[in-house]
C-alpha cells in the first residue's frame, strides 16, 4: 500500500540486509518509485531465512515489496555503466541513490561527473568504512549488559534489529531532506549514515551517555522492571503473562484502582515513608510494589483482567508469540487499515503492512508484491534510459542484464509448474 | 549541531516522553526551528530520571536540545488560544504541529478552522487512542519470548526503546513528506502514527508475521546466537566478551581465517556433511561451530584479538558498559564529528550528539542546549504572533505565560547561585 506524497520521485537502490532496503521501502510507501539494482541470481541476502517452500525468502520479499527490480551483471564494465546511468539519469525527480554497498564505481565522487546535483545516501557499518551489523553495534551500546537481568559477563542481545530499523527511517528522512533542499537550491548532497552512529547518537539523545559521563552512573540491570518509574511483567491465573507500565501519575492511579490495591499501597507508602505519586519513589520501591500487585494477577485470568484494565485505562500489554499475535490480535489483521492481503509469487497470499503512518481522509493504493529479480529490467531500461528493443536484446544476449526467468526461485519452482 | 537542509521550517511541538520529542529533535538537527509548548513548571516528563544534582533531567535535556520553549498555562482558554495561534500562524514554513498529546483544542479538525493547510502529526500509543508505551507494545511483538533464551512464560524485555526510536524517525520522515507535498500542491495533511503500528508493520517488513502465517513457524529462542547464519558472543582470556557475526560468506571466511580454525571447520563440515559456505547450514550447525571457536577466544586476550580481527576484517564488537563506551571508544568522542561538547545549564559541559547523518563537505552549526521552560516565551510570541511588550506583560501578569524564572530547576539551583 502506498501513499502519494512522493509521487514522481525516483530512487535507485543497491542494497542488502535490513537498513538500506527498509529505507527504500519507507520511501516507496510514501509514493516514491524505488528501483532495485539486483545481481543476476540474487545478492547476498536473496536467500536469507526464513524461506517459503518455493525458495523465496520471506525476509527479502518483506523488505522489497512495491519496488521494481533490474537485474544487472555488475562485474562487467558495461553493466556498471548501465547502473551509473540509471542513478544519474536526468529529470528533477531522478538522481537519488540509496545504497549500503560502498564501491568505487558507484561512489558519489564518481557519479557527480555524470550528474552534479546527485543526492546519494550510503549506509555504513562504521563511519570508517569497516563492517558492523546490528549485533556488533548493539553489544557496544551497554544495553546487553543490562537486558534480562544480564551483566557484562553474561550479556543478553536484543532480537529486534533496533538499530537497523532506526537507521532505515533516519536514512529515508535524510534523503527526503536532501531532495527538499535540492528542489529549493539545485544543490545535491552526499549523505553517509553509519549504523554505529545511529546507536551512539540515540544514547546521547536519551541522556544515557550523559548519565555515564556527568554522573558517573551506569543504568542498573533490572530484568523486566522499567527504569525510572513502575512497570513489570506479571503472571495471570491462567498462566498468561502481561506487562504493565505506570510512568505518568494517571497511569499509576489507573493501575492501583484496577487492581483494587489502594489500601495496601497507602499502607506501603506509610511504612516506607514514600509518596508513590512521584515516579522516582515508585521506581525505588518497585520490588515492594510488585509484591503488592502479584497476588491480584495470580488470582485473575487474562479474560478477567483485560476488561478491567480497558475500563480503567491501564497501560498494559499481553506477551504473545508471533503466531498468537497474527491469529488473535486485531491490530495485526485486515481490521487495521495499515494491513492488506497480498499475493507474493512463490509465497502465496498473506497479510502485509504498508506504512504505519495513517493519513486521515486519504486512501492508499493497493500494494504490489516484491519483484522477481529482473522483473522490470526491460521496462526500466526503456523508460529511464530510453533504450530500444534491439539494444535491450543485445544486452540480454551478452548477459549484461537479465529478466525474471533467471531468478533462482523460478528455477526451483519449475518442476511444480511443469507437472 | 544542526545541518541547514530544513532552514526556515517551523514546527510546533507539544510532547512528552521519547517518540515525539525525538521526532522534533530529528527535524531540528536538519535545520528546522522547533518550538516546544511547555507547561509552566514542566510536563509529566520534565523530572524524569536520571537527574543532574540541579534537578534537571538528563533525559529531557537530551531529547530537547536545540529547541525553543514557550511556557503556557494550557488549562486556561487564553493559553490554549495562544498555542492554537502559534500552531496555525501564517507563512509557508509555519503550520506544522507535532504532538503525542491528543486533546480536542489542539486537534487537527479544530485547528484547520484557523489554517486550512495545516500539517499535523499525532503520535499515539494504539491507533484507537488507547495508551501504549514501548514496553506494552514490545511484549506483544513476540520478541520478549525469544530474547535471552527466554520463553513466553519467562519473557525478556528489551531495554533500548526500539519502537519509540523507530516511531520518532518515521514521524520526522512523514512530516517532511507532508510538507514536501504541501509545497507542491498547497494541501495540508493530518497524520497519525501509532507506536503499536510502528512495531507491527516492522514485523511484517522483516518477514516475521509472514513466517508465522504462511509457514506456521515461530522464530526460535536462541540466546545470543543470531538467526539464520552464524554469530554469537564469546569470552576472551582476560574475561572480556565479544560478539562476532558471519552472515555473508566473506564475513564467515574472515572469521575462520582470523581464528585459524580452517582445518577444524573443514573436518566438522566433513563429519556433519554440511557446507558452511551456505549461511543456513552455518545456522543449523551453530552450536558445533561455536565449540570450535570457543577455545581460540579463551586463549587470547582482547588486546590480541582486536588487531587480528581488524586485519582480517572480521565483523565483531566488544561488549561494553556505557561508562566504558564513553571513556574508551573513540566513536563516542570528539574524534567523531557527530559529537560535540555542550554546556547545558544545570548539567554542565558534556558530550552530545547531533544527527547521525554526515553530509560530506558541509559543516554543521554549533549545537544549542535544551532550553529552560519558557526561555523563549517572549521572543516567540513577539516573532511569530507579533505581540508587543504590553500584551506580553499582561499575559505574564495573568499567569497565562511564564519565562524561565518559573522553571523549577532554577528554583532548585537558587541557593547555590546565591552562595
Amino acid at each position: 500500500m502506498s501513499l502519494s506524497f512522493l509521487n514522481g520521485l525516483r530512487v535507485l537502490e543497491s542494497s542488502a540486509f535490513v537498513a538500506a532496503p527498509l529505507a527504500g521501502l519507507t520511501l516507496s510507501q510514501f509514493g516514491a518509485e524505488v528501483i532495485r539494482i539486483d545481481m543476476i541470481g540474487g545478492g547476498m541476502d536473496y536467500g536469507r531465512l526464513p524461506l517459503a517452500p518455493s525458495g523465496r525468502s520471506l525476509y527479502w520479499t518483506g523488505l522489497n515489496k512495491g519496488k521494481r527490480s533490474v537485474a544487472v551483471n555488475i562485474r562487467r564494465p558495461e553493466g556498471r555503466e548501465l547502473v551509473r546511468s540509471l542513478a544519474t539519469a536526468p529529470g528533477e525527480n531522478g538522481g537519488v541513490l540509496l545504497t549500503n554497498i560502498a564501491t568505487h564505481w558507484l561512489s558519489h565522487e564518481s557519479l557527480i561527473q555524470l550528474r552534479s546535483d546527485l543526492v546519494s545516501c550510503l549506509i555504513q557499518g562504521n563511519a570508517d568504512g569497516s563492517t558492523a551489523l546490528d549485533y556488533t553495534v548493539n553489544c557496544t551500546t551497554g544495553y546487553p549488559a543490562i537486558t534480562g537481568g544480564g551483566s557484562l559477563e553474561a550479556p543478553v542481545n536484543h532480537v529486534a534489529p533496533a538499530w537497523d530499523m532506526a537507521c532505515a527511517y533516519q536514512a529515508a528522512f535524510a534523503i527526503l531532506a536532501a531532495v527538499t533542499r535540492r528542489r529549493q537550491t539545485g544543490e545535491g548532497a552526499e549523505l553517509k549514515l553509519a549504523l554505529a552512529d545511529v546507536a551512539f547518537t540515540a544514547l546521547s539523545h536519551l541522556g544515557i551517555t550523559t548519565e555515564a559521563e556527568v554522573l558517573g552512573a551506569e543504568r542498573p540491570s533490572l530484568g523486566n522492571y522499567l527504569y525510572g518509574a513502575f512497570g513489570r511483567d506479571f503472571g495471570t491465573a491462567d498462566a498468561k503473562r502481561v506487562m504493565v507500565a505506570a510512568i505518568s501519575i494517571s497511569q499509576w492511579r489507573s493501575l492501583v484502582a484496577a487492581c483494587e490495591v489502594g489500601q495496601q499501597i497507602a499502607a506501603l507508602e506509610a511504612a516506607l515513608r514514600r509518596d508513590f505519586a512521584n515516579e522516582d519513589e515508585r521506581y525505588e520501591a518497585r520490588e515492594d510494589i510488585a509484591r503488592v500487585f502479584e497476588p491480584w494477577f495470580a488470582r485473575h485470568s487474562l479474560a478477567e483482567i483485560a476488561p478491567v484494565f480497558e475500563q480503567h485505562g491501564v497501560c498494559w500489554g499481553q506477551y504473545r508469540t508471533v503466531r498468537d499475535l497474527v491469529a488473535n490480535d486485531p491490530r495485526v489483521s485486515l481490521a487495521n487499515p495499515v494491513f492488506e492481503r497480498m499475493d507474493t509469487p512463490g509465497v502465496g497470499p498473506h497479510l502485509v503492512a504498508g506504512s504505519p503512518v495513517r493519513v486521515m481522509g486519504e486512501a492508499r493504493s493497493s500494494g504490489i508484491a516484491a519483484p522477481l529479480l529482473g522483473q522490470h529490467t526491460d521496462e526500466v531500461l526503456s523508460e529511464v534510459l530510453g533504450l530500444g528493443p534491439a539494444e535491450i536484446g543485445r544486452l540480454h544476449d551478452k548477459s549484461i542484464i537479465a529478466g525474471p526467468d533467471r531468478d533462482p526461485t523460478v528455477y526451483v519452482r519449475k518442476p511444480e509448474n511443469v507437472s
